[in-house]
């Protein structure tokens, strides 16, 4: 299908950031892979080559009717030097859920990570080894056939590329206030919600602005139908601690199916903690909030791993959560997690894949 | 704020497509107009320019966040050879409105229509003018910021591109089916769906491409809480003749305020029929239809402007509509408003603007 990788080397690499200060999503790596679809060929022209600028037609059906998708995963160097990827094939399975949905041609998930290796292998230099950074991989996939009409484009153009990230937490995990959003809705059953695609993330900015405003980091997510489900926090599924039980809210059609939240409560089971997948209404959690049984909550996804919620504003009324400290489970998960994800313990789940060993890290 | 305007023509004027093979959206004129937004800077650099490619950074946030909203307007040419517009304003109107909904800066809208007719006077040899034709107008604007992260964007680009097109209706007005969407949502309310965004596009892929394979030529949208109030047709507003009254859904939230919906309401009311904005259910129209009161049903929109429906597919059943032939209030406003468009009859209700007169178009 898409034939063999080809791989064009830069001859000038870019100078690195200050690892200190690399924010998120700033700097790109020196490399890029893309891949070109067309209808009757398939993908086709698989490379690796300098990262740069791609030349688009202004009629190109990306900027018109919004069919793209993407993906967030990331590469990982512990304490051993290893370079390591984190669940990738559970990335490149919902790429292609997403391209079904977006009426976009799924990709070879094997060929494409193959490749994703090879590219991380040429910018190996750029993984960040301090603790809590990584390497943030953007596999992304956008319409580009050249027509005005609301139909699925005949021509899509598949990349990946790189950017080396900072620490979430630079002054260790805190608690962030978040806010209920009672007016827009981020995805409804039916949408786009369990797609990874760029219209949900420009239907959710209005709110998160709002929240800002408000003095809040984040939005806590209602249903579009009832208006009372929670569904997800920002851009990261959700879990409270209510007594000695963790839950969720359960896989609706309108929640991102969370790679984070998956092993989140895989490993929450492995701790001996219950778990339950269940719809969960705002009124019920500020119910256990007032009457103290809501202790911990946090959100999940890769970009923050696990984020600790300290405070939830709702309809003018807010209630503290673990009086507004990082609960003892959260923490927990949290530095288990990352632990694994670098490395720096044992995998006992077979989560972890080492893609370039440390000698030829250092090479 | 975005300074004069600067023209740079083209040396090179493309050939022009036969106008009798047009089809929508495929050819481009020979010069667009762009304009940029920084932060603290505003827009700014209007200018027309040739058409052409534009760089695009991969990691510019369209791709990933899908931060976009156009707007689709055109320009007519009728018997006395003078170059018509119908309404600009309320496309620009509506531009900033969508802006405000996907956090994306407003535009001067006289500024930006003022350089639109610029822009067509430069390229008024492309508008067609055989009964049908037009020069789509594509207006549209995009997150240009190099940034993985999921706020609004601190650049964009505005950009105007034109399309000659041809006769929607090759043959004269040809009543469609439509299916009706039970499983798939285009729009919530508190969602995007009163703003013109891509994202609105690509949720509705799914179910079109599935009516096209059933048959069918559009979707009819239900809402997305109750699933049953009908709310467009397709990429258009739509409308039920019941006895002598005409319906057309309320704006609910989740429908697109469409000019020609607009127009439509107040040219029937014109022509003497009593009109009706109000919830819609999909459960009524299937009673009318039985009972044989559902006399007609049409959709509106800038590129078919008046689309007759002929027959409603909905779980299983089928129920003609004015025995499959387009109605004679259907064909009385496509009519009259594609005349009024074009010129060819008095415009009682100012809503054309002559931009270029014949002289200065055969010159
Ligand atoms: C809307 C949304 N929800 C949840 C998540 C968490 O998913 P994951 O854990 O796979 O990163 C993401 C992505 O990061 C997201 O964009
Ligand atoms: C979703 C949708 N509904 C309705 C319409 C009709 O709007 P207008 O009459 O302004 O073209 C359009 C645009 O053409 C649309 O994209």
């Amino acid at each position: 299908m898409q034939g063999e990788l080809k791989i064009q080397e830069t001859t000038q690499r870019k100078p690195k950031p200050d690892t200190a200060n690399l924010s998120f999503g700033v700097y790109m790596t020196d490399h890029m892979f893309t891949m070109d679809y067309k209808k009757g060929e398939g993908w086709h022209d698989a490379k690796i080559v300098p990262y740069g600028p791609i030349p688009m037609d202004p009629a190109a059906k990306v900027f018109h009717y919004g069919q793209t998708i993407f993906e967030g995963m990331k590469a990982y160097m512990g304490e051993d030097g290893d370079i390591r990827l984190f669940r990738p094939e559970k990335n490149f399975e919902r790429f292609n859920r997403s391209c079904r949905r977006m009426s976009i041609p799924e990709i070879d998930e094997s060929f494409v990570l193959q490749a994703l290796k090879e590219l991380i292998k040429l910018d190996r230099s750029w993984v960040p080894s301090a603790p809590g950074t990584s390497l943030y991989i953007r596999p992304f996939a956008i319409a580009t056939e050249n027509h005005l009409g609301a139909n699925p484009s005949l021509s899509y153009k598949m990349m990946i590329i790189l950017s080396p990230v900072g620490a979430y937490y630079a002054e260790g995990l805190n608690p962030v206030r978040i806010h209920v959003e009672t007016r827009d809705v981020r995805a409804v059953a039916g949408g786009v919600g369990e797609a990874k695609t760029a219209g949900n993330y420009a239907a959710s900015m209005q709110a998160q602005e709002n929240a800002y405003g408000a003095g809040y980091s984040q939005v806590l997510w209602l249903d579009g139908v009832h208006r009372k489900y929670v569904e997800e926090v920002g851009s990261m599924n959700v879990f409270f601690r209510i007594g000695d039980r963790i839950v969720t809210p359960s896989l609706s059609g309108s929640i991102l199916n969370g790679i984070t939240r998956d092993s989140s409560i895989q490993m929450l089971r492995d701790f001996g903690f219950e778990v339950e997948e269940r719809p969960v209404t705002i009124d019920e959690l500020s119910a256990f909030a007032e009457d103290g049984t809501l202790l911990e909550a946090f959100g999940t996804g890769t970009a923050a791993v696990v984020s600790p919620i300290g405070e939830i504003g709702w309809n003018g009324k807010t209630f503290k959560i673990g009086g507004g400290e990082t609960g003892e489970w959260t923490r927990r998960l949290y530095d288990e997690l990352t632990a694994l994800q670098r490395g720096d313990i044992e995998d006992r789940f077979g989560w972890t894949e080492v893609i370039c060993s440390a000698e030829t890290t250092q090479g």
